[in-house]
């Protein structure tokens, strides 16, 4: 069986457990509790962080690597486009969120609010959250000024770049720190990928002690 | 004419312009102070930061992508390996020197010690710089680890892993911060790298204020 090791709120792995869905692939889900650096996960992945996949005989990490090689061994649906210029687009965007879009408010909101208590490290810095709220709204606003030229973020096809801003999205979505209402393109686009089935999983996901809002769920949010 | 937007020590423009040689593309350098965000540059790439690469009629960012792009389009010599597999291995890498050297080691003494005097931000931090120092003795010995197992970092073959490395490496070694009698077999895998000629062009970086040691440009090092 293909096991997934992760945790419920990381964007890297909800991009990787898109893709697998998206593709069809069965996983097994097992939370990694990364931060113990537990020896036989640090035999995984020296790293020592999540997801990590465990396929065709093979341990992998880090989410890029794992979705170009499903990209290449599993092409239905190929979530990489097809000229190389169309690729690259996909590809800085992928970047563009896992990289500044993680930095500048992934790693302020979510990992102030959640990710400190969850491991034991303390209380959320005030200016850091003020810092990621405040930062948030000029990605929403290039998003949407992506959106308004394409259909989805990389043009006009779906690509792994919607799926990670999706998992980043919605892994702050989780603790109502996306405003929706700012911009209506990008309210659009994530409706349209959120009622995918290979979100589901993602929507049923629980974090002990982080109830989920209602709207986190609900595809007419 | 082709034209990179970079900053000499900037390991992500180094690991562009290391593939841009490999692959005998001629390539006009010019200099970017990425950090004044002017505004002809934001047009370029709105995540504001070097390197950029324009070319083939477009302009195109993130270091990875560009790569990725060059090695499809330029296949000549493959940086990027034969199988699936290969491929993850060697992207993993690079994530690994991209994102975590670069955290642990890379912003800790290259960013304290040169980027924050260029860019007038002050004084280097001794707590990051110790913590450079430290970090870095881990990752000589897992790339030692590797070395031991595999020709070059990611394989038998030469792969973009191995650019990556020597980029973040090189600028390193720049400022003398990599302690080169740590371990002999990453010591004989610079010495090769070192010695292509797609190397020579960095090592005839000169920055301002920062003159190299002797060791930097001597392949007998």
């Amino acid at each position: 069986m293909n096991r997934l090791y992760h945790v419920p709120l990381s964007p890297f792995c909800r991009k990787v457990r898109l893709v697998l869905a998206e593709k069809r692939i069965e996983v097994e889900l097992i939370e990694e509790r990364y931060w113990e650096r537990e020896a036989d996960f640090m035999r995984r992945n020296p790293a020592g962080k999540v997801p990590v996949l465990r396929m065709d005989g093979r341990v992998m990490s880090e989410s890029q690597a794992i979705c170009e090689y499903l990209d290449e061994v599993y092409p239905e649906p190929r979530l990489l486009p097809g000229t190389p210029a169309e690729r690259c687009e996909a590809r800085r965007l992928c970047f563009w969120f896992d990289d500044k879009f993680h930095a500048e408010v992934t790693s302020k909101l979510l990992y102030e609010r959640v990710n400190k208590k969850v491991m034991g490290q303390g209380y959320p810095e005030s200016r850091a959250v003020k810092a990621g709220s405040q930062a948030i709204k000029f990605h929403l606003d290039y998003m949407g000024w992506l959106l308004d030229q394409r259909r989805w973020l990389a043009g006009d096809v779906m690509t792994l770049a919607d799926f990670a801003a999706a998992a980043h999205l919605s892994s702050l979505d989780y603790i109502s720190d996306v405003d929706w209402n700012r911009n209506a393109v990008v309210k659009d686009w994530y409706a349209k990928i959120k009622s995918r089935p290979a979100f589901r999983n993602i929507l049923a996901d629980q974090v002990p002690g982080f109830p989920p809002p209602r709207h986190y769920a609900n595809l007419d949010f």
